[in-house]
């Protein structure tokens, strides 16, 4: 199966299916706004891919898949509210649009629509599937925490960083696959593999959105690098630089950060000069392949015939370097 | 055994033992605060005495029970955002204290929480337990967004605000119920019988409340009365009252709930005078009196021994024509 194929089963025969009341339409229309809107959905497909590596009943993970979906787009619906984001994947985000108030009740009712989609998870594995689902789902407003805190404390570790990411972004995908995995009825030790294949790829993942977003080529990526600097958003990059930066160096850069007024595009190079100085996109290179070094580790390790992973292989090798 | 025990059982065997993770407490500070503040915990102390009209096992509802009542505290959490309320149960609310984005995250990991509770519902049960549950979710988030809707426009027939309450008041109690009778193995027919009766149990509850907001003496029940008519606040006696004037009284009544200055007890008086020369509270009160006693027709009808029913009777007489 490509992955195409995967996808058209999350889009076309879960997305599209889910009930939505008329009698309240304007709760729903947001809901049905952000899910239309698509994008890769790597959550889903990945979740599906896992439960393929074990199962050829397939069918049988589509929904959770779904739900892992309708998940993590609820996520960006309410985040896009703390963060004030006019825009999202280049349409205006459901706050910017209807206002707060609708964008958290919409919001609310994701979450139960998603609750409602791993529900339907098959009954010999569905109390394992429901553990496995609101354990994240709250591991993964504890990682909005992190963050939401992290932008009002100075200081910041490396440690504490990566922490961040992976509740708020890593997790999610660990258990999409996990969740594929324990549908698929793989052995305790494969679905552990494949959580951590998944967990390290989030990590990954994060790690080169960060790099992206001040390296990455404006018109590759389709969106102007450097926004993270204008906007003062703690990144790997600027925590690492922080970390590793004193003296003369540190202040000039604890100042660019707290500028209030400034010309866009020179404090993105002065902080692109400083991050250089430190070897700071090397070093983030670096540690993005080690997690992905790690992911692929964990792989291997999973006692299934060579040729059930090629699917999961080439996908996840189109992410690397990517933008999601 | 007495509510109070109930009560108990949820209280300290269910919403305090309930885990939360050190590493975020800014997220979990917020959940805590909201459940400590107790109150009569009227739906989950329902759902318990619905299983004890069919079963002894109580203990197999007890977390399902705490489910319903944490997720009745997130709505009332994001409401509070919604409605801009400072104060609730005599303390400020959460969006009051900490702002809106804590009250939206804080309230967001309470609806996992919730679902974490009524995913312990008994294996031989947990389907039916959670589409039960997750529809009733679905229905109360589409009841806040009749409520919503109702506010900016200017025409609500009786029925319509009927069937908003229905979904956000009412709902809830009904599936807390029909949880209890499920959960205590209660024939289908019971199960649906204690459904009606919470339903309309519901209904009366919200038009009682309505009533007492302008009609409730302060001293009796704590908070000053009229609150509702300053507020602008669409109530069932307000859409009567609107439904059933017209010319001159119309006007002024229109004219009355639109002003942005005024002197709250001349506002007061002047409404509740049309109420009166409307004889709306009598409506009101016969309206509510109607729904209880299609709420005991439906209780009468559930097939167990009548002594069973005791508990479950005290209980709703007491919290009948008293603030909740």
């Amino acid at each position: 199966m490509f992955s195409s194929d995967y996808l058209r089963d999350i889009s076309d025969r879960a997305i599209s299916s889910l009930n939505y009341s008329t009698e309240t339409e304007r709760l729903y229309d947001p809901v049905k706004y952000t899910l239309s809107q698509g994008g890769k959905r790597i959550r889903p497909v990945l979740c599906l891919m896992a439960c393929n590596l074990f199962s050829d009943k397939i069918d049988e993970a589509i929904m959770p898949a779904a739900g892992i979906e309708v998940f993590h787009n609820f996520t960006l619906v309410h985040d896009d509210i703390i963060d004030k984001a006019e825009i999202r994947r280049n349409v205006p985000t459901v706050q910017s649009k209807l206002g707060i108030n609708q964008a958290i009740l919409s919001g609310d009712v994701m979450a139960f629509i998603a609750s409602e989609c791993i529900s339907q998870a098959p009954e010999r594995v569905l109390v394992k599937t429901l553990k496995l689902f609101n354990k994240t789902a709250r591991q993964v407003c504890e990682g909005q925490q992190l963050d939401i805190d992290f932008e009002n404390k100075g200081i910041v570790s490396g440690e504490e960083y990566q922490r961040m990411i992976e509740l708020k972004t890593a997790v999610l995908i660990a258990a999409a696959l996990k969740m594929g995995a324990i549908i698929g009825n793989a052995p305790e030790n494969d679905q552990n593999l494949l959580y951590e294949f998944g967990r390290c790829l989030g990590l990954a993942f994060q790690i080169q959105d960060d790099l992206l977003d001040t390296y990455g080529e404006t018109k590759v990526f389709g969106k102007k690098t450097g926004g993270d600097i204008i906007a003062n958003k703690k990144t790997w990059l600027l925590v690492k630089a922080l970390e590793q930066s004193d003296g003369e160096q540190l202040s000039k850069l604890r100042n660019l950060v707290s500028m209030k007024e400034f010309n866009p595009e020179e404090k993105v190079k002065a902080v692109v000069e400083i991050y250089d100085s430190l070897n700071i996109r090397l070093q983030a290179e670096n540690l993005s392949y080690e997690f992905i070094n790690k992911a692929f580790e964990s792989l291997e390790a999973v006692k299934i015939k060579e040729s059930r992973k090629t699917d999961i292989k080439q996908m996840t090798t189109s992410l690397i370097g990517r933008e999601r």
